[in-house]
């Protein structure tokens, strides 16, 4: 068997046993056995991962051009970067991704594990940090109040923009559908009651409507993130950074991510600021509720199928019960809920976080950081699954769409216009009273011919505004009484 | 035309002008300036000023006990008191329902009603408080401290029983129904799709079950704002307050309230703990939720009339369209739906609130409990309106009930133990694939007699658990496929 | 005494007597009987009742101008609204501000009133609707449908304006106190402990930076509020209304309202959708969450006057306690904190009703208007309180302040350059070991003349980027165990 | 290289084939491709898949005395399930912890990995289901719909006894230092304004009471959690169950569990209900509260450590700074603050889901298991850092503490019964002005001795009730002026 050797390292707590082929060190160990949380460490977050990857090139190029930091070191933690952000090494990450100190332990496991394998680069042992620090070269001219909370906007606006490419698909599977439903009449309805018809294609284009606007919200709330606070230092007065630091580093961090940051104009002001975040998360609740709105209109529409709505009918992704034949659940729509119930609730966690934040620093931005991922990440993957695994499959029970429509009382107000509205009334009346249908009705009293009606019954004549007699509803009360 | 003539009332702040014939006095009056927020006075809160005069009278009876309090004083109090809680002077109560201070405005308020009208009582003009001081003889051996959270518990208390006794009169209603649709049979269904049959009489149960649940917690939540933490003074140690004190007022104000209240163990901790408020909220949350579920049931169960579910008929309350004929909303529970989400954004806000809270007190207290009594009272008025208005009109769609039941693929499931379950999945199949009814496929295959249908068909065979042979659902698979 | 006589009216549910000089009608009574909520009526929100009569007037010429309405009554209407937008009749809105019906009957009391309010000015006695009928005249070509949706932006972008002018003077008024406090040097702190120093000035710099950020975000969520819905009838396919409807409507609303109104581009989607309140009302949380964190600052720096931070001293605004002389409490914070509980909650509210619309309308709308125009109006409130009665009056205890910075160990620091890291660290071990001053040692081990000393303790020196030489992290370790 | 070879697998949606040495079948392959939303299993919460083994072997047991199951069978489903409940094959339970289907991927992986582990029992290979079937002898008699609920309430009554023990722990080491610091005397503050004085002791001793009245409300609540829906199958009429199933099946759940469970009254209730759940986690949000309100006072105390309270000491766990030395930042109690608010956010996402359950069924139930199942065990972990890793490790600043009581204006108020109230209020409003101490002011005017005043001083004189004079308030007021 083999035997681990560990090697020591020190800080200001005292000694520590790290194992000798950690990339991280004793900062980093010292968060394991303070927040034994969750057990999810923050590499479930590469996007995170290579925000600080990105953040730390940036600095170390920075450091090296204002003389600061020599050109060997640089370049080992610069290679270091760039393997992090090429993926590897994220199994380095192990802190929580709840923590307390404000995010001083993930910025640390980064310095940790860059030095580490920046002095593997320069060909040194783990650990060996006379010749390359953790805190004096890597963390050069940094602090956790700018690294975390610039890693954390670098993070959010790759991830909303993948976000949004998903909303993107989800957006153009329900526009296919509303082409391919252009001509399905059915009846609308508002309060769930029975109102006027409407077409199926109508109803779905609203929800690529709803998805645009959305997209384009997202949009908005991430280009808020642009604005970092780089240079910040310990609470934004940039003490003990120079002069130039921040200009460079920043123009270094676009350079390196691609990302079109820029310096905020008041540094105090940005280190303790949640707002960026708030509003994103905001949005994203905003997202959610439409997302939600949508699967719950989807699962009403495809309930039945006999004793429910029975309009459409969503793909078959599962079977649904042992001891009842033939059920199909709306499964798929049902998960989309759940994750915009836990947005909704990730958004609570936020903005309790973001109001609990004290003078110069929030320091709960950790856990600001894992909620907004996870909503994050988990409306992907939802738009993905209810994109693929529902709305392209779904298909209309147009003929009991169609009879819906017929069989209704609200196709009495389209008579009106061709049949004056006293007799609309009376028509309507009758077939509240009797159960019957408004077209039997009237084809019996020779009040149309089948082919005015068939006529009048075509989608494009429905759905439109058409100009018609104002309807006093004192006739309909008197009609109907 | 008249004139107006101010009295000059005097604090630490200085002299200010007072409308002469004002119940309230200075500190009331500089409340008024300094919250200007709702516009809404705490006098919407009958309660709550019942139990602030039920306090005070407490107070002062025990500081006359106690040799504190010349028996002259203490008569004007109790009188001025008796008054309030006959429900006079209320409009006096002028601060707004939102203030800063810990609710030291509110209780000032009352000092200075009380006192002024004890004056009166005693023949003396209001404001001339040598004879009878707001803070000296009416808040004598109490603080805002102690009174404010004391008069919160008490206020809550007596109107979650008169919740309690309105939710109990809808879950009489809803008995009622489950009696009436206990032979109604139809067909039960889980994510929203059709499953097995039940009767109307069932599902209406379970709304009076829930409703009986939630009586119980709520009592449960009640019992623990028993425990009051008057004679606190200050911080809970009591400083200046007469070492009997405690104990009297607590049962001079059990007396006076009827309340079986008692002090808390720790006072230190009673005075700054809001839990039994956050508990109270969570569990008008529950019933909260429980009530928005009932009442998306009773909406969606009335869902059409004729392209929807259908099941059963809600009183019509409104007309519900000028344009749309015969078109009845369910207005009802539409309004209880929106006080369950009020109430759980009150839930929120009442977090909030107590989670601020530092030290030795909550500052909050003002918003916990105008959030709570908003709860309590809307979801009272809010069962009203759901008995009178929409349950007890509620009527079944008997033979649309049946017939959907009879349409069903689901009672395949009951012909199981009849004709076997590879028969029974074939009908099922054939049923699935043809649209037509299972029952039409039984009887045309000969595999049982319009009797034997008839039979199982009752509802108290569908609806009860009974014996069959297990199913392989592989079975089920492939008779389907 | 006086008899009081009423006139009979009429809908679909019978006949109901309505009060002789009521300018409300059959439908607001009816919901007046089924939506006894609150007790509060939507006349608490004036916004909201001149937007509804802005709308109603711009139908009116719309439909004058189409020819569907004659001159004789369009006029009548006309001045009915402008008499209402000039804030007349406002007490005749009546129903709860908590209602069922998706705003039927807010749009059924605005018919109402209007309808006979025009009456009168016809010459007509009210309830006269053969002349002018609410639903056939005042409400023609309109539906609750899009009626109220239309009036609920139109009253929220007028009421978030103002809520923006309110933070303008709140935010100037954080300037001038910068500017004021731009010279006094303080403990900058992160995580509630000691950092670097920084000055006041830069600190309540801050607050002004945030709140003109929350300007910025208010007023772009306010343009959106600018798409209606006006024309859509029912549904959004418009079904009974004129063609050119919706686009003169529009126009007219524009004028009438000054607000540049458009129509959505797709009229269904817009009818059902309810993102732009939900967005509206995630910043209007961002904006609560700045403001309380804000108001948690200044009473934690006004925290004391002895035992506390002691930093700045609020005005006295109202006497603090009966028992403990000169107590002074930060009552307008608290109260601005509690306004932000309530905003969140609110939030929450709002986001439950948004997601339980389902199809065609959302049916939870009152509710969303509720808590909607509560937040914009108790925060603009609380701002004006904020500003007046607290910011305005703050003042620095400079000496304190100054003393702090001078017996931190942070200072330490800023020695760093001039003395070398070494040095710097031994001194700031001494200073922790002994509970003294880093001057004093500096001063008795002769590292620095006091003149070098004081130079250094400029606030211009100490609380901007300055070069200096990394520190390693490792000797603060030596030096410190 | 291996060849991995897969065994094939049928449901109603075809073909699909499984990895040949997986435990799990089909339906959680399908699972796996449906919900690849978090990409956490959940294996994470070993209670769950322990209460679901329980239920298996329970079902199986009563099966078999039914005799619907054979003992061969029997036998070998309970072996397979007390291995896993003994720790073994968690990891063959792989579906997402967010799915949709009402928890039937989770029931069919359940059903897969016992039907496949008895299958390797008895002898058979993996997949040979003709031999036992995950959905006819596993699953025989039961339902997702009855499995999962009762699965959900066991796993939760298994933590919260669990979370109880670690309040407790917590609690007691609060109530080792209130003993330790019992004559500890400081400042009692509200509002964050200095009050009077009490102990640290007392202060301490009120999180102690708090977290114990938190441990009944938890057990209060689990208590509701016994009560379970088994043999409900559907939708609670036990359709095609054994009609002594449910009672035989519970009674071997107790003895499996040891879990005093019990059969709901109404079946079909009980199985649509999930009012416990929202109950339990709005006492969980009511832990969350007071333990963030704790580590909220903890920081505050701690701050400093000179320009802050600087009244207590937290052990140092993390180093805080690079560049500012000595400093240690409050990183434990931050950690439980965040904790308390994802808690507050899962408390919302567990009420949007319970509300938006619709007719005889709950489909979110997942989503509520996971909020749920997180909120206990985060709170747990929490409560055990914060014990080791900060509580125990307190330490108090004596000197600091007693000289802030004596440079305190609240003293004077203790001097009232001895000097008398004018008295009493000259000397405080001198050391107001003049920022001098009380004491020094009353001993230079001969008002006490310097022996008077210590004895008085003495926190047992200091933080209990006494008799004293009642004050008049105008009488610190012109005293003040």
């Amino acid at each position: 068997m083999s035997q681990r050797i560990d090697r020591t390292e020190h800080d200001l707590l005292g000694d520590k046993q790290v194992p000798a082929d950690a990339y991280y060190g004793v900062h980093t160990l010292r968060a394991m056995e303070n927040f034994p949380i969750t057990g999810t460490s923050i590499a479930i977050y590469p996007d995170l991962i290579n925000a600080l990857a990105a953040i730390k090139q940036a600095a170390a190029q920075a450091n090296n051009q204002l003389g600061l930091l020599d050109s060997q070191r640089a370049d080992a933690i610069v290679r270091a970067c760039e393997e992090i952000r090429a993926g590897r090494l994220h199994n380095a990450f192990v802190v929580d991704v709840i923590q307390g100190g404000a995010g001083t332990s993930t910025n640390m496991n980064a310095n940790e594990v860059i030095a580490n394998r920046a002095l593997e680069l320069l060909g040194h042992a783990k650990g060996d940090y006379q010749h390359l620090d953790p805190c004096e070269h890597v963390n050069m001219s940094q602090s956790t109040n700018d690294v975390y909370p610039t890693a954390l906007k670098l993070a959010a606006y790759t991830s909303i923009f993948r976000l949004a490419d998903a909303l993107t698909i989800l957006r153009r599977a329900f526009e296919a559908k509303a082409v391919e439903f252009r001509d399905v009449l059915k009846m609308g309805r508002t309060q769930l009651q029975d109102a006027v018809p409407m077409t199926l294609g109508q109803e779905f284009s609203t929800y690529a409507v709803m998805l645009s606007e959305d997209v384009e919200r997202l949009k908005e709330a991430a280009l808020l993130l642009r604005e970092i606070n780089l240079g910040t230092t310990a609470i934004g007065t940039g003490t003990n950074a120079h002069p130039e630091y921040a200009a460079r580093a920043c123009g270094q961090l676009y350079e390196v991510s691609g990302i079109p940051v820029m310096i905020a104009p008041n540094l105090i002001e940005a280190t303790q600021d949640c707002g960026a975040f708030v509003q994103l998360s905001g949005v994203l609740k905003r997202v959610a509720v439409k997302l939600s709105k949508i699967c719950n209109d989807l699962r009403l529409l495809s309930s039945g199928p006999r004793a429910g709505f029975g309009e459409i009918n969503l793909p078959s992704r599962l079977a649904g019960s042992s001891i009842m034949p033939g059920k199909v659940n709306p499964v798929i729509p049902e998960v989309v809920n759940q994750i915009a119930f836990e947005v909704i609730g990730n958004d609570m966690t936020i903005t309790f976080a973001a109001e609990a934040g004290q003078l110069q620093l929030n320091a709960f931005e950790p856990i600001i950081a894992h909620s907004l991922f996870k909503s994050i990440n988990h409306l992907r993957q939802g738009c993905q699954t209810l994109t693929e695994h529902c709305v392209l499959g779904i298909t209309a029970n147009r003929e009991h769409l169609r009879a819906n429509v017929e069989n209704s009382i609200g196709i009495a107000t389209a008579l009106n216009p061709h049949i004056g509205h006293a007799s609309a009334a009376e028509v309507a009346s009758a077939a509240i009273a009797s159960g019957r249908r408004v077209a039997e009705i009237v084809l019996e009293r020779g009040l149309m011919s089948a082919e005015e009606l068939t006529e009048l019954l075509r989608p494009e004549v429905l759905t439109q505004p058409r100009l018609i007699q104002p309807t006093k509803i004192e006739d309909w009360c008197s009609a109907l009484v």
